[in-house]
Formats: structure tokens, sequence, C-alpha cells
């Protein structure tokens, strides 16, 4: 396995300068005092497409030679992570399909292809999605862009730590601690290298739906675990049913503790997030600041960074989140 | 009476610097084909206390000498310009004092005294809360800070302006338009001053709740206009009685056109923002994206600026906004 280390985030983050959005750190005084620490918000929220994800897809589609490029990428989410290879590939200029199943709902659809990308239905009684993406791989030349498990996706997702290391330097501030959201480990392997490069000692926690953490178990067993069932959440960005190879021999590295919080406690902060920050954040995005909201770690008077992944939140959830306030 | 220039605006930037967030231009393609323009949106709700509203107040503060700081500030809003005076007075260790009538809503008393701030309640069928804040200016020696009708509060406010110039500047991009949501003027003013300096060509758009543009009127006029009554609209952040004496003065010195939107706009302006920019806007921060939505002015194909002024909003009006989509 070829390795992974800073070098290859910074590669990223240059390759990615330009094409997405140095998203602020947010503070507030209000939500120390809930916390009971001081609190950096990294507002991913506020990324190209609502999410971080678009990171490490354009860095894979960027890493990719002129004329796979030509020829175009593949991926079968509907979700963050093909919401961001469908505006990414529009960034540059490089023809995406997304393949979803023909039940996928139709805003998701309506999205991608609002981004231009070509939409492959398959009908998920008879079909596999990873077949028929091969198939088109196999007849088109398209490149496959994986959700997580793969260096250039997390070097890319990692150029969001890289940020927060130079905001926070900017400000002259070292934390404590940081806890990332995690479903497959893209993002958490990328910025806990990241921020570990700059701050060796700085404590790291991944955060996961309480019950269902798949990358806390995979971290304790040293081999990847998965959910099975897979959660039912309304953390839905960080419900897939696997912990990444590649994102947990990276995790292994480093001393990482696991959280878990509920769907009532991820609402929760989901409205802490609408009172106090201003920031529309999705349940599975506002996992990390759940975690401290709820103090799951012991991290009284610290001072804490905790990313907020993501803002692609259905109104109707969004709602009962704030009704539950 | 004394002037106002950009040299003031540029005064209170460095006093501010520091003390205030630098809040961030997000832009959003879906946003652009939707408004039919290149909207770049200043998110002044993720400003400290969730509006503009504390760029003036601690510029006022700051301008005073060491021994009214000691004694003390008062003003009676428990609105934005209210948050704005607590929280920049506690980030200065200078004392402040609310008054705020007996029948003022619970949370907004509670964030007020959670900033430090001492609350003075008044009777309001008995009492005028000019005359109560009068008093206490007298006995204590307070200084008044009033929410628009005073330069330095202007310039405060402009310093979002000088930020929109050399965030832009920085991108390389020069506005053809900007759209700032007015009540009083003192955003408006500030702002439109600062452009002005570095872009004299641009188009300036002020945006007011429809039937009670107070101070389109007032341009009209040469003379500040009242809204009497003051309107019964969901956009409380705008819906002030009047137009500031001096916030007209400046503004007559440009060509500032004048635009309404209504309640049911701002809502689906509040939705919009909620959906492609996850921002949380207040109906009256979102008024300038309401009226580019909404098409209001001929900005097709331009390169536009609008303000989403704050995002203090309550939870059922925001519900409300989000279902109506």
């Amino acid at each position: 396995m070829e390795d992974f280390d800073i070098q290859h985030i910074q590669a990223a983050a240059e390759r990615l300068s330009g094409y997405i959005t140095r998203t602020p750190i947010i503070e507030s005084p209000m939500l120390d005092a809930a916390c009971g620490c001081n609190v950096y918000v990294k507002a991913e929220s506020l990324q190209r497409t609502g999410s971080f994800k678009i990171r490490g897809a354009l860095n894979k589609m960027l890493s990719l030679d002129a004329d796979s490029l030509g020829r175009g990428v593949v991926t079968y989410s509907a979700g963050n992570h093909g919401q961001g290879v469908a505006a990414g590939a529009r960034l540059i200029g490089c023809p995406a399909v997304i393949v979803l199943p023909t039940t996928a709902a139709a805003i998701k659809i309506e999205s991608c292809r609002w981004w231009g990308a070509e939409i492959v239905l398959y009908d998920p009684d008879t079909q596999e999605r990873e077949q028929v993406a091969r198939q088109l791989m196999e007849a088109r030349g398209l490149t496959f862009i994986p959700p997580f498990d793969d260096y250039d996706i997390m070097a890319g997702q990692g150029s969001a730590g890289l940020e927060i290391c130079e905001q926070l330097e900017a400000r002259g501030v070292a934390p404590d601690a940081i806890l990332v959201n995690c479903s497959g480990g893209g993002l958490a392997s990328g910025v806990i290298t990241a921020v570990k490069s700059r701050w060796p000692r700085i404590e790291a926690h991944i955060v996961e739906p309480a019950g269902f953490e798949k990358m806390a178990r995979s971290l304790a067993s040293g081999v990847p675990q998965r959910n099975d069932p897979v959660p039912k959440t309304v953390m839905d960005g960080i419900a897939g049913p696997v912990a990444g190879t590649r994102p947990l021999h990276v995790l292994l590295r480093h001393e990482v503790k696991g959280l878990g919080v509920n769907d009532e406690e991820a609402l929760r902060a989901v409205s802490t997030a609408f009172r106090l920050l201003k920031l529309v954040v999705e349940p599975g995005g506002a996992a990390s600041l759940a975690a401290l909201l709820e103090n799951k770690a012991d991290l009284a008077g610290k001072t804490v960074v905790a990313i907020c992944s993501g803002g692609n939140v259905d109104p109707g959830v969004y709602a009962r989140a704030l009704a539950g306030q």
C-alpha cells in the first residue's frame, strides 16, 4: 500500500486552490458557555455543494491524466459525494456520470443533472450499482471516483485540516483537541493527519452515530468493520455501511478516540447551530458539535475544533430539529 | 452638521479590527441561476451577535473617551442593535444598560443579560423609553448609543462595505450593483459610501418592506419620512418607524434607487438561503436577496452584491419559511 502523509495533503490543497471555498471558522461565546470549552467551528457546510466532499472528489479528478479526464468520471452516490463529483466535474469541464437507483429522490437526481452530470438509472431489484458502474468504466473508459477509500480523496478532504491549521495559527490559537464526523473515514484521516503534523499532541476524536461506531470498532480491532444492518439514523451523511481500509490504516497511526451521538443529540446540535452560529448544518454534519454539547469527551476548559461537515438537510427534518427545542 | 466620508469608515474599520468578524462572501452557481445574475452574498448573519449591528455600536463606544467608557453606555433596543451594544460593551469591558419594556420577550432580556448588560425595565403604559434612558444618562453619566442616526454608527456599519471592496478586489471582481437592506439607513449609508468610493459607478439599491418604503420616500422628498403606523411585517429588523436624518443626508449624495419586497418574498428568500447558501438569514436580513430573486431591479447578467444583514429569526417563523417552499 502506497503511503499517505502531509505532503500528499499539501499537494491537494495547492491543486484545489481557486476551485474550492476557504470556509470560515466560526466562534461564539454563547456556544463556548454551552459546551464548557472554547470552540472553533470549521464551517464546511459553507463549502461548494454544501459539504466537504467536493474537496476529495476534485482532488482525485485533478490527479488524473488529460486522456482520463477527457473520457470522464463515474460514481454512484446521489448524496454529498455525488454532488461533489458532479459540481467538481463541471468546474473543470470533465464529463461525469452518476449511477442512481430508479428509486432515488427526484430532487437529488435533478441536482446532479443541474451540475451537468449524466444520470444512469438502474433497477435496484435486479442490478448492482457496482456492476453498472463497472460496465460504464469498461465501455467508455470512465474513471471511478470512490467516496473515501482512496489516498487522493483523503488528501483532498485533508485540505480542510490544513486550512484549520492556517486559520487558527493566524489567530494565535493552538487547539488541544479536534472532533471530526466519521463514516468511511476520508475526512477524519485527512484532517487528523493535517492537524497532527502541525500540533503533534492534539487529541483527535472521531464522532459516529451511537451504537454504529464502525470506525471506532475498526480502530480497536485493527480491521475494517461494517455496520450490518446499516443504521436507521437521521445522520444519513455518516451512516455508510463500511469503514475504509486506507482511512483506517492512516487513523491507526494516531491515538484516535471514538465518540457516539444519538439522533436526538444530533438534532439538538442542529438547532444550536441555528440559534448560536446561524449555520444550516445537517444532522450528520453536526455530530461533532453534538458530542461537545453533550460532554461526550473530557474537554472542559480546553480549546477545541469541531468540523460542521455539511448542510444538506431536508426542510422537514430541519423543522423537526427546531421544534424540538 | 459635521461631514461623513470614506476616511471616517476607514478609521472605524481599523478601530474594529480584532473585535469583529470579517464575514465571508458566499457564492452559489445555483443562486446565480435563480437570480439571473452573478451574486456575491456578504454574510453579516455570521457576524458576532448574528447581525451587522455590533460594528456600529462598538465603533461608537471605541470613539468615546476613557471616562465616558468607564461610566458606561445605554440604549433601548432588545433587537439586533441592543444585542450589538450588549456584546460590544462586554468585549471592551464597558458597562452597558439596556432599557426594555416590561412586555419584552423573556428570551431577548435573557440574551442581553447573558452578555453582562444591566436591564432596566419600564412600564410602556406609563413611561417613555426615551425619558427612562435620559434619566439614566443624567443620573449616571451614561452615553446613549443610537441605532443609526449617528456618524460613528454609520461608519461602523460601513466597515462591512470596506470588507466587500477588499474581498471582491482580491477575487478580481468589480460589481455592477449593490443591494442593501434599509430601515433607519445606518447600514445603507455606510456601505454605499464605502463601495462608491471604490467603484464610483456602482448602482446602489436600498431594499425596504413593500408599501413602507420610508427611506425611498425620504430620498424623493429630501426630508426624513416616517412609516405611520409602523408596518406589521415579518421583516422586523427593517421595520423601524423613521428614516435617519444623517443617513438620508449621506444617501442623497448618491444616486440610490429604492426597492420593496413583501413578506412572502422575504420568506421565500429565507428558504432559498437555507437551501442554496446554508445560511440562517432572518426575513429582514433577506430582503436584498428577495429583491434579486424576484427581479425587482433590472440586473440580468450583471455582477451584484447583496448583504444578508442578520440571522436572528424565531424558529417558528423559520419553519414557516421552509414549509412555504
